[in-house]
């Protein structure tokens, strides 16, 4: 998927297939939150003026550059595990083995389907921390991107949880899905102050 | 631009280069939020349980594949407007004349790159209607997409209008920095009002 064109990828999630859809477009979010944090560590390296932290700019630019990485492979990974649930729901049920088969395949793809955006939220989390660093140290010639990523960031999380809590509904196994709604409760509230803080920030 | 790769269009953003920077990723996240209430609208046409939505659907899918276009278009035309000033500091500034002429160069040049950002800003705002629209009667299994369309619509508004102000501040036309500024305030303050009554309709 992340060799398609900007317009294909808007048209395919715009068509009448469920994903790519909002679990996929998160991760695209995410992705592109890194990449500004990479630009505005890369816009800061070489300037005299922020040559104390010319240390740490290099490993922002590394660590962004690997994050953009892996959500890319997400925006991917969201569908896929989308078609898994769809794919247990067509399975036959008409014997009861086949009926136990097909509940515990849902059951599998549904929690593969929580876990992933799960990650993608995760991974989104940790380049706010990016975003703050370029936010506050970073090129101030480039603050607006920096604070652009902290909103994207914000949303790509939030979008993130909202795909992990629709498949909690479809799972039965209790243990699994408190723990994934107290984890998305958590990085929720972390997200929104996070964001507020960043904001806080802004020259504007 | 739009006929770039995900991947490529990351990477680009991630480079050195300052631009496309924030101003180009505010007119993708647009793109995607149109195309999200597009998939929303596709997804509620032809179910029988929306009928009676049915026709308005039909004029999001419309409406939003029209906005969709037009800011796909954006993401290039911001950056081009900010290679457009720095073009014009570029220029020779040795006579009298160079000098007066580089300075309305200058002047020009800020004040599209003030005015394209704005114009993604109203152009994302009008997308909310949109999302809210399928929010609230758009297939309910797609909620979380109708959303996700929301909060990415808020995040296009606010860092295009990030780019707004961030040019305003090369301009020396007291008149156009007060009008934009006054636009840019009135519309920051109905985005977030507007996204935090959609997430209020939140099942999540």
């Amino acid at each position: 998927m992340k060799n398609m064109t900007l317009e294909q990828f808007a048209n395919v999630v715009a068509s009448n297939e469920p994903v790519p859809g909002g679990g996929s477009v998160a991760a695209v979010c995410g992705m592109l939150s890194a990449a500004l944090s990479e630009m505005v560590a890369n816009l800061t390296i070489g300037k005299k003026k922020y040559v104390e932290h010319e240390k740490e700019m290099f490993e922002i630019k590394e660590k962004a550059s690997q994050l953009k990485s892996k959500l890319m492979d997400y925006i991917e990974k969201d569908s896929n595990a989308y078609n898994t649930v769809m794919d247990a729901y067509r399975l036959p049920k008409e014997t009861p083995e086949e009926k136990e088969i097909r509940k515990l395949a849902i059951e599998e793809g549904s929690k593969l389907a929580a876990a992933i955006p799960l990650e993608v939220a995760y991974t989104s989390y940790e380049i706010m921390h990016l975003a703050e660093a370029v936010v506050l140290r970073g090129n101030s010639n480039a603050i607006t991107d920096a604070l652009v990523a902290a909103m994207l960031t914000r949303t790509a999380v939030l979008s993130a949880l909202l795909n992990v809590r629709v498949n909690l509904s479809s799972i039965s196994d209790e243990e699994f899905t408190v723990r994934y709604k107290e984890k998305s409760d958590l990085l929720e509230a972390k997200i929104l102050n996070y964001e507020k803080k960043i904001l806080e920030y802004s020259p504007f």
